[in-house]
């Protein structure tokens, strides 16, 4: 085995301007697992209630998802989130949040999940997300999300999260509240400082970048004419993104700037349709399609540029 | 000689959270020509007042950037806008407007103007442009920019000159609200599809993306921590954009990629102080090593995934 992801695992209610949806299957760590599911052996931990059914679980089996940790409670309903996203599908209004057996989530890994070689800390308390990761200390790379709610509430406990981890996955806007700086760059640079040693900023449509210490990677987002649901992109990303890299022997810059392309790619397919129906569907010749898609879309000669003759 | 450029010549009066300047050389057309006369000989066709005064000249001369073609009015004043800028530099709140020379400007072009290979319209009345571009049959390249003010007002007059360039520089708002549709990939083609044969969707902060008939290309920006003014970044993109072409002898997909990236080169220098104080300083050295960074920033491997093993 190899990834372990802690985090939601959830119902969705969503409407967008293309459709609606009642209850379908959602959560960060349904998202990544999926994704991730794609290039490596995934465990997922996390907790549902009896609501939980068959088709449910039959999409983390089919995906061959790890879900011995995922824990049941009998007498206890499932996180449940209702959302609304307006026309142009850049902000979700949070219009019900149940967050029922999730309320009191204490992740419970099994060895199995502490020894993999990879661990992504999904967006739950920070606190929460810095017991798991002192579990694991023989993982050799753990990245995390976190989100406004958190930044805003208890800043110092994402922060002293941060510092034992090698990874912060974020997007744009909270990167810039984590840091307290307008722009993004400073904004990442300070992240680094903390502790770990790479940052990925997530910016949706205007695609992603990558923060080391001695190393800078920017991508666009993969063109998409059709959007139809963004709900888990983040997520889905990050699935992608380790997933990829637990695929990988080393886990060095180049490595990490092919899984920001994974990461993109896969992102891109799960906001095609609603919640999880498009990267539950997905072969490997449309994923290595896009990948390939990206080479070809920013590709450029590097010919400097020499002034043949001036007015002068 | 080999590119054109008609529009605006200007005094700007700029706030931006870092600093102000009360009258300082600007106007779409003062930009793009500095910016390319660092690749080309550049024919800057425009009007001012008796108040444009030996130092604003000399930034022309000493750039090389030909100004017989500019109209000096004796009697008039200069076209003259007064701007603030909001802690995060994306919105600019126009204070004041004085048109001056410039409400009656009627470009008159030269033969050495109207026969050079490339031209560019600036952001001018639309069938002014479109006077402009008749006047040229020769132009083996012209591009033009527009915005919201004339699509708002004279939609159909904006659509009939680009029917008849090869290249629209517009950006990412500007194109929806022209083409009409919420996704900028949907409205550039819907914009192709008109006649150009190029479409470049400058999206700022978050960089830019050229559309063709059978290609897409996408870059990020330059990453930059201190941007301290952006006006002018919109024409000192089209400026590296054009003044590269026009140092090519063919005009292909190859080399409007590479231009792509000067445009950004430029656009990222243009940002760096007030107006046309960074760009005035700039040389070869800093372009090129640009250039390079970003080829460097978007750099990876193209390795197709292969899973070596699965859970089934």
């Amino acid at each position: 085995m190899s990834l372990t992801v802690v985090g939601s695992v959830a119902f969705d209610a969503l409407e967008t301007p293309f459709g609606k949806r009642d209850k379908i299957l959602g959560g960060a760590a349904t998202h990544f697992s999926l994704s991730s599911s794609f290039f490596t052996d995934v465990r997922c931990v996390g907790v549902v209630g009896n609501d939980f059914g068959e088709e449910e679980w039959e999409v983390f089996r089919s995906h061959h998802i790890n879900t011995d940790d995922v824990e049941v409670v009998a007498d206890g309903k499932t996180f449940f989130w209702r959302g609304r996203y307006e026309y142009d599908l850049n902000t979700a209004h949070t219009l019900e949040t149940q967050l029922n057996v999730f309320e009191t989530f204490n992740p419970k890994l099994s060895d199995a999940s502490k020894n993999n070689r990879l661990l992504f800390l999904a967006n739950i308390l920070p606190m929460l997300q810095k017991e798991v990761r002192e579990q694991c200390p023989n993982a050799e790379f753990v990245a995390m999300d976190t989100m406004n709610f958190w930044i805003d509430s208890m800043k110092e406990a994402v922060i002293d999260t941060i510092k034992i981890v090698d990874c912060v996955i974020i997007n744009d806007a909270e990167a810039r509240q984590l840091a307290d700086v307008p722009n993004v760059i400073t904004a990442a640079k300070k992240i680094l400082s903390w502790g770990p040693k790479a940052v990925v900023i997530k910016r949706g449509e205007y695609g992603a970048a990558l923060f080391t210490a001695d190393s800078y990677f920017a991508i666009p987002a993969y063109p998409l004419e059709s959007v139809f649901d963004p709900t888990g992109a983040g997520d889905t990303f990050a699935g992608g993104f380790m997933g990829y890299l637990a695929s990988q022997e080393k886990i060095d810059d180049a490595a990490m700037r092919r899984a920001m392309i994974y990461g993109s790619v896969m992102a891109s397919f799960n906001v095609e349709k609603f919640g999880t129906e498009r990267v539950a569907d997905l072969g490997y010749l449309e994923i290595n399609q896009r990948f390939s898609d990206f080479k070809r879309f920013t590709n450029f000669e590097e010919i400097p540029f020499e002034r043949a003759n001036t007015a002068v």
